[in-house]
C-alpha cells in the first residue's frame, strides 16, 4: 500500500517535472528570440526572417534557386519569395537566370549585401554572447549535452506516434 | 605568442558554443510547440492559445477580468476579447458584468469549460511526458537547473542593457 501510495506520488511529481522544464525551455527561447528580433528592430531596421536569408544566403556563395532557399529555410516558397525581392530592392540581394533553365532564377548575395551580413552577424552573436555569459563552459557543455538528449527523446517519441 | 593565439582560438569555441547550445534550444522548443499545436488541432480541432485562455481561467474558478486576463497570458486585450468570445460561442466560458464596475465583464469557465479543458489538459500533459519519456528523472532535474542559469544569465544581460 505505502508502495503504491509512493509510487504514484513518484509518478506525479517526474509528470510535473516534465511540465515544469518545458515551461522554462519555452520561456528561455521566447525570451531570447524577443529580445533578438527587438534589437534587429531597433538597432538594424531589419528583422529575424531577412537575417535568416542572408544567412543562408552567405553559405552560398555560388547562389542558390529559390526552392533550395526554401528548403533549407523551412519556410513556404511564397514567403521568401517575398523576402529576396525586399532584400533585392535593398541592393543586398542580386538573381539571374538559371544557366540550365531560364524559368528558374539563382539568388545570391551582392558586395553590400556581404558587408551588411558580417554587421548583422557580429552583432547577433555579441547578443548571445552577452546573454549567454552568465553560464560557464561546463554549463554549456552539459546544457548542450542534455537538449541532445531530450531530441532524441522527441524524435523518437515523432516515430512511435508515426 | 601561443597564449595569445590560444586564447583568441578559445574565444571562438566558446562563442561557436553558446550560438550551437542556442541552436539546439531553439530547435526544441518549435519541435515540441509545433507537435503540440498539430495534436491540439487534429485530435481536438483547438488551438494553443484557445488552450492558454482555457488554462488561465481553470485557475481563477471565481472568474476574472479580461484585462487581468490579458496580463495573465501578456499578449494583447484584443487577442484575448476575440479568443474569449469563440470559446463563449462555443459555451465554454460565461460572462457576466463585474458587481463593482458594470462596465467591466468578469469571465469564467462554465462546467462544460472545465470538462472540455480537463479532457485538454490529460492529453496535453501525457503527450509532454511522451516527448519527455527519453529523459531520466537526473536527466530533467539537471536541465531544469541549467535553464535556471540561463535564465538568470538572460536576466542580467536586460539589466545591463536596460
Amino acid at each position: 500500500m505505502v508502495a503504491r501510495i509512493r509510487e504514484k506520488h513518484d509518478g506525479a511529481l517526474a509528470g510535473r517535472m516534465d511540465i515544469r522544464v518545458l515551461l522554462r525551455l519555452l520561456s528561455c527561447s521566447m525570451t531570447i528570440e524577443k529580445r533578438l528580433r527587438r534589437r534587429f528592430i531597433d538597432q538594424f531596421d531589419t528583422t529575424l526572417p531577412r537575417f535568416d536569408v542572408l544567412a543562408a544566403l552567405e553559405r552560398q556563395p555560388e547562389g542558390v534557386t529559390m526552392s533550395d532557399l526554401s528548403r533549407a529555410l523551412l519556410v513556404s516558397n511564397g514567403n521568401v519569395t517575398a523576402l529576396v525581392r525586399q532584400l533585392e530592392s535593398d541592393g543586398y540581394v542580386s538573381s539571374r537566370a538559371a544557366p540550365d533553365d531560364r524559368r528558374r532564377s539563382i539568388v545570391a548575395l551582392t558586395e553590400r549585401g556581404r558587408d551588411h551580413f558580417a554587421d548583422l552577424a557580429t552583432a547577433h552573436h555579441q547578443w548571445i554572447a552577452n546573454m549567454f555569459a552568465g553560464m560557464s563552459p561546463n554549463d554549456l557543455t552539459a546544457l548542450y549535452g542534455l537538449l541532445a538528449t531530450l531530441k532524441a527523446s522527441i524524435g523518437a517519441e515523432h516515430e512511435e506516434s508515426a
